[in-house]
């Protein structure tokens, strides 16, 4: 968040700083309407308090948005472990099955594949709550037809069609499991493990889904930026009697201080909708995809693009 | 909690807040009584204090509805690997008992629904210590016999009159594994893994009841109120020798600002109350119980209703 | 803790609090010893170091108190999970030997209260760091001899004079689940789970053990109980001057908030030393006993005994 | 931390802020150089600083001091699971092999005794860089020739001149386990399962090392000291024109605290040093010895030596 | 961080407070420009701002490098777990493998160490995001070709050309595995126990990736340092009215508090840059090498070199 960040998200609430307080200064030393001035106290009182929502605010929210990028870290970890358990631990029973086993382990590697994908398009859907009057600088498109290429044909169809879709290619994962069990490429014991695996991403996905669907309690949010907004209005009149013209700049200064401390914490504490201070899905997305492609043995890796700012998101 | 929630919970205390700061101002200034002033400095000593006190309340009350809404989330998580779990790992072990396995995974699946529903109940139901003189905007009704249609007839006769009601229903769920052990359709190792699901579930619930039957400590919540109230009181002893009139709307708006966060913090601090802020109990219910439904393949969803503000308890 | 109780705790330093403010406001006003005064500033300066050291104890005292009510809570789950274990995983090899089987299962699962209540007892036993000079509203009994109910009459014998008591009981079940394995009713997989659960209850007593022997630095206690004496000695210095006889109530009322402060975070920070404000340990293992006895099929619960105030310790 | 541990680390800190408070009292009054002050706002604007620094600090040492306490209960709770363990999990697989398995729990178990002790005494030993100028008031001996007793003599030589001696015992354990499968005494399951305890203490002697090597970012430290020492510094310039002569004990009165606060952090960073207020291993490895022989069924247990406080280190 | 350390980051900035606070003075008292002066609240006034700002901010970048750090101290753990299971679980079938299984032991233990160091290489390579403008005092190489004497020669040839090569041996390691398992040297579940060990690499190098590809979110970072310069340059105008020529001292000395607090933040919140704060991934490497060597019985320990200051990065 540069100053152009800051002006686009901010320049609303300057601009009533500004004229708020060119308002208060003339009215109070041209047309000399002395008791327009309150003391300095009202504003130290009603500072603590500001301090304290924002401090607890700039803590849950930060703490939100890096929950967000461990929950997607784990799915980094697992993704590579998912592949060298597939790879390693489905070994066919007698020779002639080789290029069975071998399909099977490449449909399930490339299916994780499309597990992480469609997760992040599933995370940045756009629910009624998350929408907000703020324009964007940059938004990110997610949509489940890049997948295609990582299912069969029908196997896509099914999944497009379903109320959970990631869920859904969990399912088959372990569907994929239980005929490999029958058929003897895992014992009994690899395939529990390999289910195990499963489960971490049934934790992953939930962890994500909580993070975007709680967004944090509206009611912190409200009133952080309502005291704010009320903080910055009683500053020009606790200054304008010691410090004229010198109110101006140095009110307009110190709301800026406030705004920005709420703003910032704002812009990160729901972490998987499309915006630029998101944690970076479309990234890490590539990541795994490039670190499992390259397990495999395939080259094909994707390549990353870049906003302008030199930032994927 | 929008402006029409805050007035709903704080009118009584803005109304003393008002009448006060009139008294004081018409007492000082009318009647002349100039010693009913205090320095400003007492409030500040004072507000040091209550400054601790509401960071210290505000930050743990987040902390309890969030650990809720974690445990929930783990409800998610598990009951989809359950499922899962339920529907790869039951494997008949000759070809006639096919229908037999699928009843038992059917059964297996349908119980689990049940618990959920149950815990949900059971967290809800109201006790002793739980019960304010404050009246909510709105409640939720919790029962037992929406259960019903989950569990056998007599599974449901001796389910209602228990102690423990949840927690007989996963007694039930080992009982059928052991069956399943028996009849050779998990084995030794297959039976012990989806034992260990269950201990997720006994988790589940008794990290739910630790919260649900240990509220915040109650010291700290009357004290917490206490303080604001003294605090509110000092106000416009504090002001109204050096700001005359404008010590009403002054004195009344930061009040405000300190009940405000004393209130936010302890309408979330105990999250299974049937109430607007609570941990959304049976909207993330009827999550579980259309994923369960979608993963074993039946299509008859649960609608979700949306309270007037649009948003499901 | 209501007025009643902190009252009980706190009167002496009241008292200090009335006479002190009573004794500086009749020597600077009445025999006019000007000198007497300090600037409020040297308050201000020592409030700010005050404020860390209360919110730092509060918030440490409040994290103990709620690690041990966790820990008790993972008590709850496991003896939930170690009965419905035993129930379902311990199998006759052959249909001769259901009773022997049963008989087993019966003792493992008394046993099992046995600890719960052995370890209730041997947590509140009071260590010579324990003993304060405080006098308690109410104050708990827990006795061995209780528990003689619940184990074989030469177990409690040989229990009641071991150095670790609990510690004794999981020996114990280490033992037949050993006898257990030996006679095939419990696989060599199965054994080792059902130790795992042993292995749970070594964390839950060890923990237990670390919050009731390793109490919160003396250092941090004494220090903020002397720095609550210091500023509310000099408090009255401050205030005296400006404010002539409002000088007593402000002065015992701010003292008051810091005093309470303190005292609330110290009640809670031992939180296994039969006090009102302790972790709820017979409650606790009340209920455990009751749901223990419900999995088991038995109907004889322990009833809950309250105190005046309708508590349960 | 009694009064006289806290004059032993603060008497020349002390004395300064007294010499200096006097001097300035002198100069200021007698001498009259006026210009000797400064306004008290120059120290509230460094106060607020510091307040940070210090609750930062205090609650940084804090944590630490408390995660090496819970590592060490950790190790509490798995030594007595690992007796446990290898008593009942090692099996002779014919009768003949009965007293050949006793000898080998027998020395399993002592070992581990050894390796308790031996970490405790690779912890205490002092690195350059936590040699301080500070002289202590008790020092603890801890070296490893106590350990003897409880390992075979050639175990011992190859023990004393190893890089990491703790470390080659658990490998010690790791060949007799590896030795116990050969002979059929534990099954494959058991033989992993008593290896992921040997795991445990990896990470509980890993965790150790890890306080034990990394101090406290050495910044804090220093800053927090230095500013410490600004502040007191300032102190009696801003009291002396309006307190006169009351600013000798007002000033000393409040630098005390202010350094109290940073010392009272200081001495519980680094837990593992011998000092008074480490983390008592000695005491916790005599609790663990004397565990690990009533589970045994030894009687010869050590006797704790306290200091003259009443404190075992 | 010395005071070398700190002139060294700092001293631009302190050269800009003391030419400020000239400048102010001699504006003021000589050419007595009065309205130059602004009331201290104004100060105030951003200072709580601030404080929110920097104390969150330290304790944030401190939460960063010590998380760091323990995932370097996991390593440290779960490398010396690995050489010992590798040595105590893969067992040969038949006497006349015993040589070959000990070459497969060395070359896993050996690539193990390959891992340790190319993890540390693959963190500390320079990203774009990661350049700042800033010096630094002293900066390690870290280069792959150190890690060739670990590794056959091809592997090293494929190893250095991948896209992630920490991950690539952890691959190769997978490989060895399964062909151990079908020479049956490792059983089905020993198999599957070295293999939950590599997954804990797996977590290890994907949270250290975490922490050096997520820089602490760059608007805290922007904004802190442009607060700290804001409040610095208020400060001369806050003081000169009051403190004539005193003001350049006091203000130069206040600002440095607030920029030391920035800087010692600022230093460690990216743990893995090749700084002399860096979490020592080079000192730590070097440890591991040790402890596996003197594991696996090599005497050839690697030599830690120190910088002038003592440190090992």
């Amino acid at each position: 968040m540069s100053w152009r960040g800051i002006l686009h998200y901010a320049w609303k609430s300057l601009l009533y700083y500004l004229l708020l307080a060119v308002a208060v200064y003339l009215v109070h030393d041209h047309f000399e309407v002395a008791y327009l001035s309150i003391p300095f106290n009202t504003v130290t009182a009603l500072s603590t308090a500001l301090a304290i929502f924002l401090g607890f605010k700039s803590n849950s929210a930060y703490e939100r948005w890096w929950e967000g990028r461990k929950i997607w870290g784990l799915l980094v970890n697992y993704s590579r472990a998912w592949t060298r358990q597939v790879i390693t631990m489905v070994i066919p029973s007698e020779e002639a099955e080789a290029a069975a086993v071998k399909e099977l382990q490449r449909r399930m590697v490339y299916r994780h594949i499309a597990f992480v994908h469609a997760l992040r398009v599933f995370l940045r859907l756009k629910h009624a709550y998350n929408i907000t009057a703020q324009e964007e600088i940059y938004e990110e498109t997610n949509i489940y037809t890049d997948i295609q290429a990582f299912l069969q044909k029908d196997e896509f169809e099914a999944f497009y069609h379903k109320n959970n879709p990631p869920n859904f290619l969990l399912e088959l994962q372990g569907e994929d499991l239980r005929q490999a069990f029958k058929r003897g490429w895992v014992s009994d014991y690899r395939f529990v493990k390999l289910e195990d695996t499963l489960v971490e991403f049934n934790n992953i996905q939930g962890m994500s889904e909580r993070i975007k669907n709680t967004p944090f309690p509206r009611q912190y949010s409200f009133f952080s930026r309502v005291f704010v907004f009320i903080h910055a209005s009683l500053l020009p009149f606790a200054f304008v009697s010691e410090m004229g013209m010198a109110t101006i700049p140095v009110s307009v200064m110190i709301s800026f201080v406030f705004l920005a401390l709420d703003l910032v914490g704002e812009r990160i504490e729901d972490p998987f909708e499309n915006k630029l201070e998101d944690v970076p899905l479309t990234a890490l997305s590539l990541t795994i995809e490039t670190n499992v492609k390259e397990q495999w043995g395939d080259q094909d890796f994707p390549v990353k693009q870049t906003t302008q700012e030199g930032i994927v998101l």
